[in-house]
């Protein structure tokens, strides 16, 4: 238990990975006792209501869910029209035609987001990519829900504290998919920013980044953290609706494969590097910022997906691909649960 | 203890800073129950025996001593020229005299410092910067002597076990000072990287990287790790031969403030940014290798020392400067196996 306010026996939440976490994924965890994840970030409002309810058709347990708080970009038809001639050879390996798009929105659902979490009373809300108003931050709490912010480094923590946040999500420099830093980029290791984060702030921690079984939980325990959220680790799960060869590359690779780019979405990710991330990698501080050049991706990824072709897809993972494993969610909570009494157990027998 | 063969009680390994690691740091650390590490890789023959010499008249416990293992390198006169052309304007910034030297050789002693180890019989011998040839790692172990590699990753970890050490240090990203890469230069976070490691070798794994405090102590045997190495924590401490300024930069320093430079020594290491780095930075893929860097900037670095201006001195630190103390080395290791003892009590009582 994260604290007494938090509706979770077991200190795992399942990482909202955006799509790729399917409604039997977020049950299947809650299920089990830890608290599953909704990540919304790319859902429209009613997608986002039909998430919620298709996770509430199989669990009553505690869910959460996941929002991309949206920035002030600005909208530079150069950079697209240039972004769309860099990707132009790869769509044309793909079989799709040209793209000469260039008037792109940078739409986002995210107000009606918050009021469908409001009526959908979701029983804990989380952000990334930015912090909530405090207008937002309040009405979530006077509702009952359990606000969580994301940090990549003491400051931001600190300044998801201020907000009036409930606990924060701390992510490491291992951790797989996008980086949730808000104020400046920073590559912190988990094993450094837990307890430096813990010093500084009174909210619980949530330690993100590299954890994929009970010896990383048990880890991040000793550091301060209430709690573990772990994204990789359930991707390859059963009920994880990620790609086949998504889940493949992950089960296949080692910890020297994955790497952080922008040039998927327009903001700092980590995946296994592949072909797109280095072809794209010389023009990769030349590309429009999220969410444009992730709409520019979008057909690529989609057609290479349907393709079976993991070199064009984006392949999110941190930095523990060999602790990945196939089974179900369940099976791999009950796993690292029984792995973290061990642990305890065995460090009480250690005679310093 | 490590394991049955290590001549330690605590699983605490100060690492050897080459540097900065005096004769009663190392003898106060091993005195104290943990290991003190003699970081010989500056050392010639002679200055390596003084070195021992003076821990063994403040100690009769066991320590350690690292050697780094030499490269082949090419010299290219034109990259020396070139590199004191970068550097010309900082040696008058510090009113030192132009440096025309083109011609420096990139000595070492690392032959007849092996033979002074196993003369002195140091009961513990490590090794940076790649591995000791296999008679040299038989002729140590023949003689009683525990050998250390260091690694990175899980392929050069594998290899040091082939090649026959005893135990091997697992270097996190986190590490502050030189990178201990010697097949190819990745950054894993510790948290990923320990259990990684664990789960393809069979000799003890130390962990080291951003480990300050009891809590990461703790973290690090939950990962499976048989004991840390330490440095930037020793490196604050009253024992230390750092120089105050050096130390006050880590005491003030936040956990973004290191970066991973190759500037100072033409090898990479984790510092303290400061504005040597800052100007040296565009050049940084242009300068000679190591020890050919590290010889050219040598004075430098003295002479900033001499003015007590830490922005053009080597400010070696890992991830973790939030965490760091000043005080003895004694206290130090007593304060982190009580808190060792202290989580892993309140880990039994977790109820899950």
């Amino acid at each position: 238990m994260i604290d007494t306010h938090f509706p979770i026996e077991l200190p795992i939440i399942q990482a909202p990975m955006a799509g790729v976490t399917s409604p039997s994924l977020v049950a299947a965890v809650s299920n089990a006792g830890a608290l599953g994840s909704i990540g919304a970030g790319y859902l429209n409002a009613l997608q986002t209501r039909a998430f919620i309810q298709g996770v509430k058709q199989q669990t009553t347990k505690a869910f959460g869910i996941n929002l991309f708080v949206p920035e002030e970009i600005e909208l530079d038809p150069q950079l697209i029209e240039n972004a769309n001639g860099y990707l132009q050879p790869i769509r044309e390996e793909l079989g799709l035609p040209e793209n000469k798009v260039s008037n792109i929105t940078a739409h986002s659902d995210y107000e009606q987001q918050i009021q469908v979490v409001l009526e959908e009373k979701v029983p804990v809300c989380s952000f990334t990519f930015g912090m909530p108003r405090k207008d937002i931050v309040l009405e979530l709490k006077k509702n009952g829900i359990l606000v969580i912010g994301t940090a990549t480094t003491v400051e931001e923590a600190i300044a998801v504290q201020d907000q009036g946040m409930d606990a924060v999500v701390v992510q490491g420099m291992e951790a797989g998919g996008h980086r949730g830093s808000f104020l400046h980029e920073h590559y912190i290791g988990l094993m450094s920013l837990i307890p430096q984060v813990v010093d500084e702030i009174h909210i619980p921690v949530i330690a993100a980044g590299g954890i994929m079984d009970g010896r990383g939980v048990a880890a991040a325990l000793c550091l301060g953290a209430k709690a573990v959220q772990m994204g990789t680790a359930f991707l390859t799960t059963e009920e994880s609706s990620a790609h086949p060869q998504h889940k493949l590359a992950i089960l296949q690779a080692k910890e020297v494969d994955t790497s952080v780019t922008k040039v998927f979405s327009g903001k700092s990710a980590r995946g296994i590097t592949n072909q797109f991330m280095r072809e794209m990698k010389p023009y990769e501080h030349n590309l429009p910022p999220y969410p444009i050049q992730n709409s520019l991706t979008k057909e690529i990824r989609k057609k290479a997906a349907e393709q079976s072709s993991s070199q064009y897809m984006s392949l999110w993972s941190g930095q523990s691909p060999r602790l990945s494993k196939s089974m179900s969610a369940q099976q791999l909570i009950k796993d690292i649960m029984e792995e973290v009494r061990k642990i305890s157990k065995s460090m009480t027998n250690q005679t310093f």
